[in-house]
């Protein structure tokens, strides 16, 4: 395989996703269960090759949190296959019939679902991404090309090896996976929209940015995660309290963090004084509107600040005169992802999820809940903040597109273009036979 | 509105998407009404400056078959005003629940459908198309930027003028339609990619090619309608060639017309004869590969054939051994539009429909139903060969996107990541209440 140029690795990789798409439940689902045995059984080879990428990257000073992220331990090898043994027990997406109508007498017409068809991933230095990535594009039946953040390359490796080997062994087509490893290969795959239907960058908004910009296949990814909590004049304060220190401060560096705080002036001077002890107890650095300083002694924000997604323990602060005022600043200055707000009155909890544009609006809730595994979805691809094809955290559901089957009796157009028959447009509730 | 840049246009109709998706089902259906009887009452007009279009068109010496799509006489308004009756009786599609689940106690998610917020459309000479769309926009609850071909403008200009009117009237924001009158304006507008969600050309293939090669905004677009029929070597041979003939000539400069034919050589013999009296009586030429010359006397079609998108009266033949060679042949010389399969065998038809990667994948029946109106779907925006978000024909429901609604009472994601509370997941049968 290694002398396959990148274009002859996409054309494979679109045979391989024909040949997928056709394989039963039952033979996925097999593949899955083998990946899950491989990795158990040659874990320790796992654990070598992550260990030399961790050895090479603390001699490269990379940050802490880098290399929290690239350890692949006993820990996160369970965690993968739980996964694994999680997507064998989901249904399968594909074939589900989602229409069915009568066009006319036996001319009857199917949506059905069916893979996308190849997906091209290229994500950071994480390697159980690698895992749960693939096994959710086997699940779904797409074909998938991947390339991982070079610190993580041996590990990636040995994963690669050890997935592609468990699913040909069962009998999958051996290019329905394919590893890249070069940045020349990336290069070369942003333009291979001949073969390959779909890319998901995960990493930073500058590197999505980057791929969106630079490729001329469709980009699932999000561009950015500027969350608001919007605390309404009728909101319960230790809801308000609660919901605002967990926004922001259960996990900063998440793109479904809070960056921004709106305070109608009603209850704003009940609640800032209180919220300012909160933040102080969780290391929660805070600047603040002019109005918000009459009331707090915080640093002055500015517009900049209402762009900004800091994915720090920072939070900026701007008191409203109203819920209008909220609803304008959250779709002039959010990235689309998820905004909340707090409220007891059910008209404004209304108002607020009817005009907020984004993938999550909320009531009373968390921003932090925008998660695929949270939301039951078991695992995400990531979490889409384009308002086409899939929004918000994406599941198997974004990795599904669909066709239309139409079954007739040697039907003809003429014979309704001159009016010798009429269509019928029943809905049928059957599933589709083919 | 004149002094307006195409940036305050993109962001007014931002603004105005915003209004609009939230307009009652009822205050966008008196919207519709209002339109229709404005179209009618003013008809008078329409019709003076559609005079004036085909006027400077016939001295410009438009092509015969422009001039009739540029035509806008009494039987195509009373097309557009049955269609936009038929779309008022259409059911909502705004605010449907798409899913409901109890994350936890008194934490519920809904996923709802809502618009996808602006959409830009360009579109050549048909001035029908103008009302076809901006009103599926409208019950949709999308804004809408509009530039029509120049040869259309005053009758795209007159009805801009009385559509808009006629919707200000009954209460819908000014600005959710916007006539669009320069090529300028067209090229900055490629680029608003912070307002316009979806830009939606209709026209050559060259014309959609070159939107979606220099706009930052996702292009809902057919690139290509290169569909095939497949001669199966168990085809009932009566409908083989009703089913051929039809696909081809029925109107051969439609996208959902057959290019190429492709013939079982367990059939060859028998069919082709046949076919060639019937095709020299439909007056459709036929290029063929050296195995159809051998049966038939018919000019040689080379692998450029196989990528010709005719538009004409021309057919290519190919003759295959196997079914395998004919999904070859269409997954690699295709467009992922709509393809069909003739046979008596329904392992085969099951085989095709799976394995042939198109929008429509149809057994014994013509290409030519691929089509909005024959769908059911009421009216079509066009007719996407993407695989993402919308496939195939596409009506109201190609226009909608969704938002997920969650609903707590003051839950926060601490509770659960620190064991205090574990999620349910419970499916739930209800409609959002907000």
């Amino acid at each position: 395989m290694k002398n396959l140029t990148i274009s002859e690795r996409g054309e494979q990789a679109k045979r391989a996703s024909i040949t997928l798409s056709a394989c039963s439940s039952e033979l996925r689902n097999n593949a899955l269960k083998a990946i899950a045995e491989n990795l158990f059984e040659k874990r320790s080879q796992i654990f070598e090759a992550n260990q030399k990428d961790m050895d090479k990257s603390i001699q490269a000073d990379l940050a802490l949190p880098l290399l929290k992220r690239l350890k692949f331990d006993a820990h996160k090898l369970d965690l993968a296959i739980d996964g694994i043994n999680s997507l064998i027990g989901l249904p399968d997406p594909l074939n589900t019939t989602l229409m069915a109508k009568e066009l006319d007498q036996s001319l009857d017409l199917y949506k059905v679902a069916c893979p996308i068809g190849v997906i091209g991933v290229i994500f950071e230095s994480r390697p159980d991404a690698f895992v749960q990535i693939s096994t959710l594009c086997l699940k779904s039946g797409n074909a998938i090309l991947l390339k991982g953040g070079h610190e993580a390359s041996e590990t990636n490796k040995i994963l690669f090896d050890l997935i592609s080997a468990a699913t040909q062994k069962v009998g999958l087509p051996q290019y329905w996976i394919q590893n890249l490893e070069s940045r020349e290969e990336v290069n070369a795959l942003l333009k291979l929209d001949q073969y390959i239907d779909l890319l998901i960058p995960r990493g930073s908004n500058a590197f999505v940015r980057f791929i969106m910009d630079h490729s001329t296949i469709p980009v699932m990814g999000h561009a950015e995660g500027i969350c608001h909590v919007y605390i309404d004049a009728t909101a319960d304060i230790d809801n308000a309290l609660s919901i605002a220190i967990d926004s922001k401060a259960q996990y900063p560096a998440a793109c479904n963090a809070a960056e921004t705080l709106l305070v109608h002036q009603d209850c704003a001077k009940t609640f800032l004084p209180l919220f300012f002890e909160k933040a102080k107890e969780n290391a929660i650095h805070i600047k603040g509107d002019a109005a918000t300083r009459a009331i707090i002694p915080v640093e002055l924000a500015t517009t900049e600040d209402w762009k900004t997604e800091y994915l720090d323990l920072i939070l900026s602060i701007k008191i409203v005169d109203s819920i209008e005022e909220a609803i304008i600043h959250i779709n002039t200055f959010g990235s689309g992802h998820t905004d909340c707000i707090v409220t007891e009155n059910t008209e404004n909890a209304k108002t607020f999820t009817t005009l907020v544009d984004s993938a999550g609006v909320y009531v009373n809730a968390s921003t932090r809940f925008a998660d695929g595994y949270r939301y039951g979805f078991g695992a995400e691809v990531g979490i889409s903040t384009s308002k086409l094809h899939a929004r918000g955290p994406v599941g198997l559901e974004g990795l599904l597109s669909y066709k239309y089957k139409l079954i007739g009796q040697g039907h003809i157009v003429s014979d309704y273009s001159e009016g010798r028959k009429t269509f019928k447009h029943i809905s049928l509730d059957k599933n589709c036979p083919l």
